[in-house]
């Protein structure tokens, strides 16, 4: 059965959260703890983690390590996500330092750019190749997602290699909204349209 | 009347694409296609459209400088938006260069950091100040929303002195997830767990 978009984010949430939590001697948890500490209510949680299949117990709470491995089944791909990163700059170097630096199964496994002195370069450990190999990399490592940190003009044109290269989801950091077929699961930060929506709630109150 | 959080979200991606169209001489566009540019319902567009009051016309579409007016009027603050950048690295620069070079009314007016070589170091334009200038600054210059683009290790320490500074809404940029009371506007930009949403719906194709 396909879990709604909003329970995987929530289930991923959880895992991150716990994962701090993993070293503690039978480190357990309340429902209520879990959602206070995500500001999510209890109830939704308690229905998540009933969904997953873990119990809790009335004193203890749950079992921190079973709810992440739980959670880990029921989303995860059990042999890791290839994740290509497209466009080194600031935003990418970030972007590769934080994928390296953290407990996930997402593995940036090659960056790409068209400027020279890039290519062919290493940054934190992943290499960078030519764009213009994206095709035949994507194939030979089976990389299914691309996150996308290229300067405004060149996103069009990104985004067309990647659909023709047979990317099936994308990661947009760009804030510059991009068209993709449906067939493509698209995620988008943009960062003045999260401002604007600020500035609009704060000065209403 | 308040709009909800995403209505403001479209009325503010309508904006960013119309911006695009400003210069060309009588500019007008129809609902279908600036629904179909954002891969949006065509009824949907219409009705926020009618929202903010703008009218079309059955031969030639809607005004594009109207759209953008009307648009203004009901999400901007006249005034402008005061924004402060706490976390002067790769992507706090990449966020102030973005913003600096975009056309919204969201004015990065300070960034802030701890680093003595960044602090009183100018960055595209704006000057980098000690942390410790927050709470001062915020006052001064009116500063209500907060972009977080600091090592997760320094998240908690930031937002508590930003909500005991008088922040009122947040961009946390960091992928760390941050507890704030119920009166500050949060938005979150989480990497890996877009990535994980990504992963689990591409795996089920």
């Amino acid at each position: 059965m396909q879990l709604p978009s909003r329970t995987v984010q929530r289930l991923s949430k959880y895992r991150r959260l716990l994962l701090k939590f993993q070293d503690l001697k039978e480190p357990h948890i309340f429902s209520h703890d879990l959602a206070r500490l995500l500001q999510l209510n209890p109830v939704q949680v308690r229905r998540d983690l009933m969904l997953i299949g873990v119990s809790g117990n009335h004193r203890k709470g749950y079992n921190v390590n079973e709810i992440i491995e739980l959670i880990g089944n029921r989303i995860d791909n059990e042999k890791g996500q290839n994740v290509a990163l497209i466009g080194v700059g600031n935003l990418g170097k970030v972007v590769v330092r934080y994928l390296k630096t953290s407990d996930t199964k997402m593995n940036i496994i090659a960056a790409f750019d068209i400027d020279n002195k890039k290519i062919n370069k290493c940054i934190s450990g992943i290499n960078c190749h030519n764009v213009c190999d994206l095709r035949e990399m994507i194939k030979q490592y089976s990389i299914s997602i691309a996150v996308i940190t290229v300067p405004p003009d060149y996103v069009e044109n990104i985004v067309q290699i990647l659909i023709d290269a047979g990317i099936k989801g994308i990661l947009n950091f760009t804030s510059t909204h991009i068209d993709t077929p449906p067939n493509i699961y698209l995620i988008e930060y943009d960062m003045i349209t999260s401002l604007e929506e600020i500035a609009y709630f704060v000065n209403r109150d």
